[in-house]
């Protein structure tokens, strides 16, 4: 099993709205994809559509303010059965740090690869989203490769 | 151990156009850090300085066109030993895929998350350098907490 780590910081905010950016429809839509539907609390299925794909995740666990942990019930075949987890923390006089993991893959496979760059980028959305008001979510995200 | 996995295809450029940046002084620099000095060629050490710190990288192996790897020999201590591996392949009628792999750490530390984002804006500068002319290195990177 292998996993995909990232970490970003948000200034001048609070976890809890870094929070709110990944437990309600608005905040996911503004900084992963446009294209975000279903139900965000506890149980619930949020459905998350791409140009190239998409995925639906279910939601484990809510902490607020702390954690959000998903798991991926369909989507790509290697995506689904990880799990994906956030843990924030406030940092004194500054913001809050964003803890981030996709874990629970199978093998290093590129897609893998791919899916990590991609994550990178998505996570400073989320961040430019909760410092500025404008993330960059699917379709205008910046794109790394000729499909995605 | 774990490792950090990356990927990003250069538009319009040929392997040979990438590699010249990882394995030229004046390369590095436009796309990693504008502080870097040392020797390219295999055996060499390559010094890259940045804001926070730096490190020096052995090149263990070049193959034109195709292969880069270097293995830290000194840096922070959770880099010392790690190796870095860059792999270039031609997209036909596109251009350039490039994968990356920073291999061999011995715990998934949160400073390896924060090197996993890290690494990801750095090939988004190479891949902007390459297409464009300009990338962005330190300390013109982008920071992704309040220290980096």
């Amino acid at each position: 099993m292998v996993d995909i780590l990232h970490q970003v910081g948000v200034a001048g905010a609070a976890p809890k709205e870094v929070y709110d950016a990944l437990t309600t429809l608005d905040g996911l839509a503004g900084w992963w994809t446009v294209d975000t539907a279903g139900e965000t609390s506890p149980g619930g299925v949020i459905e998350f559509r791409f140009g190239p794909g998409g995925m639906d995740m279910r939601v484990d666990e809510l902490d607020e303010g702390r954690l959000v942990r998903w798991t991926v019930v369909d989507g790509p075949e290697e995506w689904i059965g990880t799990t994906i987890r956030w843990e924030l923390c406030e940092e004194p006089d500054w913001g809050t740090l964003v803890m981030f993991w996709h874990e629970g893959w199978r093998e290093p496979v590129p897609f893998m690869h791919h899916c990590s760059t991609k994550w990178a980028t998505y996570l400073i959305s989320l961040k430019q989203l909760v410092e500025t008001g404008a993330g960059a979510p699917d379709p205008n995200d910046l794109k790394i490769v000729n499909w995605n």
